[in-house]
């Protein structure tokens, strides 16, 4: 199943048996305290040198967060998705858990966005897929409600069908513009759950076939050396079946590892991706 | 299931709860012009510091290999075994083709060690593993036959199981005691290849249930950047299952990805390995 993502100009195309796509994490303030405090003052100058830093390390959508506290989403969240739309022609991902928030960037969005995200409890189902059906947008679904996030694949599972269930059948949006997010949660918390993340990638593959995507510097949180970690991380879901994730596209290491998985499970025919990156370094 | 192999004073420990062996590769003629001319000429003295190299880089066993054309494999594996044991406690891996050449370094191994290797051929399988019994040493089986290497991973699963069914059946020799090696080729002569190994992996600890190893370097011939797609690899092989490799160890990005798929699969509980590896570098 391929996912079409689209900006002005350009489209990129999400999927099994495509390139693994590499969506920029950084337009975000989370654990950044001086951005933070920029954009509840109205700078957004940052962001230029955060979309250049991506772009050239080699994302192919950018997610764009504006989460500060005490400010107004809705309207950073509008200027940031006009900035960058300015800046780049890769399609957008649109982050916030703020309905109206995303609403407003929606409204100003050129191009197909990916909604990051709803989760599987009804309010929020019944909140944000309407807008994502409005705007033809594709979404990000996760797979946890109002008692828990679970731990167990097989309720992720649950909970993953609950939502391509609501959204195709209630709200007409295809499956192929639904991403589902396996959860991955730091192993420094417990060594146990990255094994659990890969599990449910793979039932999630195996039962409803929809692209994925995750956040994959949360594996890697409050370890020391995260980068190299993210880099054995994305291998490992790739080849379970995992189609994208939102991922620190600054650092070559992280880059590279989803390239070598590209290469190594045939999504880049004849290594041409993997030469003509090795020729254009050195 | 556990396969141990000892050194004359040291042991380690292969199976899926443990962390991945690291088999240094190095000791080994093949594709070492200067390094051959040496040993046709009797001289061992490169190997001690690739012995060095090796344990310095995270080497967990080391494989010896001999194999020049035109040399005596047998006295010179000898040789090499008796230098090596002298130079360090890891286990070894006697690698060669010629069955005088194992029997002889089997003879002057002080320990338990990993016979690499037989393959399912009724006359190899016959003269292989009565020697592997006889010094109550471990074997690799490689699953091609005399008619064919198989890319298909269901028909490397059944050669497979002949050696597991032989070794145990005929020659008394327990199956913890038998590594597989799922077949590892190179993803630039065909890119399907890699996910037909990793399949062999899968299928081989659903269905066997034997510890694997294999020369995880093959994955990268001919290709730009090499450690890199080694690094990518292992973790993939690591997460199907792969419980060791043959590697280049004296490569900190394919030595740390290995531990980084270690952490991220459990076995490295709390992390310990991975945080007390970056002190030791920082």
């Amino acid at each position: 199943m391929d996912t079409t993502l689209r900006s002005r100009g350009d489209e990129i195309v999400i999927g099994p048996d495509r390139p693994f796509c590499v969506i920029g994490e950084r337009i975000n303030p989370t654990g950044r305290k001086r951005f933070a405090e920029q954009l509840r003052a109205g700078d957004l100058s940052t962001i230029e040198k955060d979309v250049t830093e991506q772009v050239a390390g080699g994302a192919m959508m950018l997610d764009v967060n504006m989460g500060v506290p005490l400010a107004d989403e809705a309207e950073l969240l509008t200027n940031a998705v006009r900035l960058v739309q300015d800046l780049t022609g890769l399609p957008l991902c649109i982050d916030s858990s703020v309905v109206e928030a995303l609403e407003a960037a929606l409204a100003v969005y050129e191009g197909k966005a990916l909604v990051n995200s709803v989760t599987a409890e009804d309010e929020r189902l019944d909140q944000i897929l309407p807008l994502v059906k409005r705007h033809g947008a594709a979404v990000i679904g996760l797979p946890n409600d109002e008692d828990e996030i679970p731990e167990d694949p097989r309720r992720r599972l649950e909970l993953a069908r609950k939502i391509v269930t609501v959204a195709t059948e209630k709200y007409g949006i295809p499956a192929e513009d639904i991403l589902i997010d396996p959860l991955a949660m730091p192993v420094g918390a417990d060594t146990t759950l990255v094994r659990k993340t890969l599990e449910t990638i793979e039932l999630i593959r195996a039962d409803l076939g929809v692209n994925m995507t995750l956040g994959a510097s949360n594996v890697s949180f409050g370890m020391p050396d995260r980068h190299t970690i993210c880099a054995g991380f994305l291998p490992m879901a790739m080849a379970a079946g995992l189609t994208s994730a939102i991922m620190d596209a600054r650092s070559p290491v992280v880059v590279q590892a989803a390239k070598a998985g590209d290469l190594l499970l045939g999504n880049d025919p004849w290594g041409g991706a993997w030469i003509a990156a090795y020729r254009s370094r050195t």
